[in-house]
């Protein structure tokens, strides 16, 4: 980039707010995903209109502009591949508003998102999108990823909780979609297409979020058990007879015993598999229900099942849950971590297919993650230092993504394409249907100057862990 | 239309199927809203092919395509504003599964609502959508114009139900959006912007819709009040309780008065405002969280609370708010139904802007709505054959407009835009918001095949009641 941009980038924001050294241009190269992109300078807006500012000069100088919030993507979507400009959107952190009255809070995209639901919380209020990163993730990079987590079964994911955007569009106008209504049906909604589209659409510099009235109790269960179909079918019966978990995540033995091996906290190493369950709501309803949900585990064979008593107990029971990826990463250093997604009764079904992938290509898999929506996290342990290793892991996460698809799932249920997936993007979607959202991109971004290189696969692109 | 393209048409789908005489296009000439445009012919595809096959043909031969259901709409979405075919989805009517395991209905568009609504609650599952005319309109029709209704507060609207679509572009592609599972974050979100875009981007063939655990109990309440101002307290004071009720709705003096004039059921004809609430969930919940809203409407001084002892008492007190519709029309013949909506909180404040409306141009206006989630139905009898009183109408309608946008809401919670707001649009979105939506549209209908004439204002459109 040339020096006078430099400056005048310096002259719109301020010296301290446009970063061009290498060390510090390095800091916003990587992602929690894998390669380093150099932008040439990382610049920090705290308003809208620099933000604008930002954006027209790119366009006037034809420069790539990527956003980014905390860094946390596990595909790739903060990652500067085409250099330019590394737009850190870190600084506009202000929570602006809780609103009782409407349910809504209002924020800026830097706000950490547990900030938001400890200030929701503290209000009555529940903000239920939870990825698992969100000490660290901004509210910015949750809904440019559509970010999930374990509520999704009961509450959605956090589109679902978006009413209203400021953005500035790809080439430099303010808009705002949405508003302070759940119900709104003035236009396309244009609110859930720039949720979820990893900052190829626009940069939100506002988000208008719904909030819900904080469930007043809650009460969590673990069932083990020997057969990994059982634990399938107590699923299941625990949603056809009319209850709804907050939360229900399953651990395969894997998993188990990675933890046990990492933090001895007495699991049972031998099961094939573990569920958690969490109901919650009003609190006679959370007792009769976390009840039914136990009997129903032991009706399909659980071995055990174990019902927190109390808080603690509760926090207890999910520590074995929140231990599983610090534990795998102690087994070798390189974690690729997937999100393939089925239909929640092919859940068994995806766990052989997963099983023989393993066997086949000699990896280290553990699988994990939220079952009641069968959003499962397959996660491959190696070394990327052993180039043998990774070319078996590169072919065995393209048979995990044809496994999910093929069962009628997709190939990300939360994490987002990126540049990580952006290869099997026609697989899921066909070439109509990768055309339609092409088409939407240029229509927005006709000199492609808002993170390029992302969703869209690139001429001749078929690796996803190992770089070209 | 040519002769021979009729003639194409009937070879295409059959004889009975494409409907070309007078008296048989006028019936697909009108839907719930305002003014008559003769299609030059109707066609009822029964596969998704032929779908495909009539717009290939309709691109061909540049003639405008405006998709129909059950035509209930309000807002003109289904008018064939410029002639050509109408392509009418009645017949791809099948329910083609209820998944109880993975918790989805797959349906053609031509299902109606209620069909789908108590096919499910057969399973013991509940599809919360419900615009109050569920009986006759189809869920395509919902589909197309993201309807709503009193369940949108606990429940969300159309859209939040809808995961995964087999559409039909403006070109004659067919493309798949989403799938079989809540989560999915490949590529952009198709599923919403198809959702609600009126017939415009896509024709849907095929539906994928979520549905939950049928709630095991539900109990209402009716509470009256002397103020609406303390009735808007009430509904603010249960939702900050920790209360999130399945349905609240508002009846205003008029409402009121319309009813027992239509009607007698004893409802108090002096009061300014009556609320209904209804909770649903566990049984035990149900019971306490009835009580404990009686209670804070008490404290917001109702002067009286009337709680639903059983099932038959909940229906009775749901008749009031059911009659409300077919009662006003008793008193003129044209009703124009509104649904501007505002921040719940806005919502005192939106009635006192209506009741300055009404007294500035004389007319007769009723309010009530779901005050749950701000979207109040304004609902203007009058005379269509009285002239002047359709242009006070006609001034009356843009001013409810502009005060629903000027308090931070829509133009429109859940009847669309169609012709009939589409003056208004770039009020609420600016010019540039308006912009990013056009450019969607030409880049996915670049000849304007796919119901023409519908959202985007035309030049000089000004009129939204009265045709010009």
């Amino acid at each position: 980039m040339k020096p006078e941009l430099i400056r005048e980038l310096k002259e719109m924001l301020s010296d301290d707010r446009v970063l061009d050294s290498l060390d510090e241009r390095y800091s916003y190269s990587f992602d929690a995903s894998f390669g380093t992109f150099l932008p040439d300078v990382a610049v920090f807006p705290v308003t809208t209109e620099e933000v604008v500012n930002v954006i027209k000069l790119a366009n006037r100088e034809k420069i790539p502009v990527t956003p980014r919030g905390g860094g946390t993507s596990l595909s790739g979507g903060p990652l500067p591949v085409a250099g330019g400009i590394a737009l850190v959107m870190t600084r506009m952190n202000r929570l602006l508003e809780i609103d009782r009255d409407n349910l809504v809070a209002i924020v800026e995209p830097g706000v950490i998102t547990a900030e938001l639901q400890r200030r929701a919380e503290a209000e009555g209020l529940f903000y239920p999108p939870d990825p698992s990163s969100s000490n660290v993730s901004t509210i910015g990079g949750n809904l440019a990823e559509n970010s999930g987590g374990p509520h999704g079964l009961k509450y959605g994911v956090t589109k679902h909780y978006v009413i209203g955007l400021e953005v500035v569009t790809p080439q430099g106008e303010i808009i705002r979609t949405g508003g302070m209504t759940v119900k709104n049906v003035t236009g396309y909604d244009l609110t859930p297409l720039i949720v979820g589209s990893e900052g190829t659409l626009g940069v939100i510099t506002k988000a208008i979020l719904r909030l819900i009235p904080k469930p007043r109790a809650r009460k969590a269960l673990m069932a083990v058990f020997n057969d990994l179909i059982d634990s399938g079918r107590a699923i299941s019966g625990v949603l056809t007879n009319g209850i709804l978990p907050a939360k229900m995540e399953i651990l395969d033995n894997p998993s188990i015993r990675a933890v046990e091996n990492y933090q001895p906290i007495g699991l049972p190493v031998e099961a094939d598999a573990i569920i958690l369950i969490e109901v919650d709501g009003h609190p006679a309803a959370v007792e009769d229900e976390i009840n039914r949900a136990a009997e129903i585990c032991r009706r399909y064979r659980a071995k055990e099942v174990r019902v927190a008593e109390n808080e603690r107990q509760r926090e207890e029971l999910w520590r074995a849950r929140k231990l599983v990826s610090p534990a795998i990463t102690q087994v070798k250093p390189t974690k690729i971590s997937e999100d393939a997604t089925v239909p929640r009764a092919k859940i068994p079904e995806m766990f052989e297919r997963l099983r023989q992938i393993r066997d086949k290509y000699n990896i280290h898999l553990v699988v994990f993650g939220h079952a009641g929506d069968g959003n499962l996290h397959p996660n491959i342990i190696a070394d990327i230092r052993d180039k043998d290793e990774m070319r078996r892991v590169e072919e065995a996460v393209g048979e995990i993504f044809k496994a999910a698809v093929e069962l009628g799932g997709t190939l990300s249920g939360e994490h987002g394409i990126g540049t990580m997936k952006a290869p099997y993007m026609e697989m899921e979607l066909g070439p109509v249907g990768l055309d339609m959202m092409r088409r939407i991109k240029q229509a927005w971004d006709p000199d492609n100057i808002l993170n390029p290189y992302k969703i869209f696969p690139q001429p001749g692109q078929t690796r996803v862990v190992l770089s070209e």
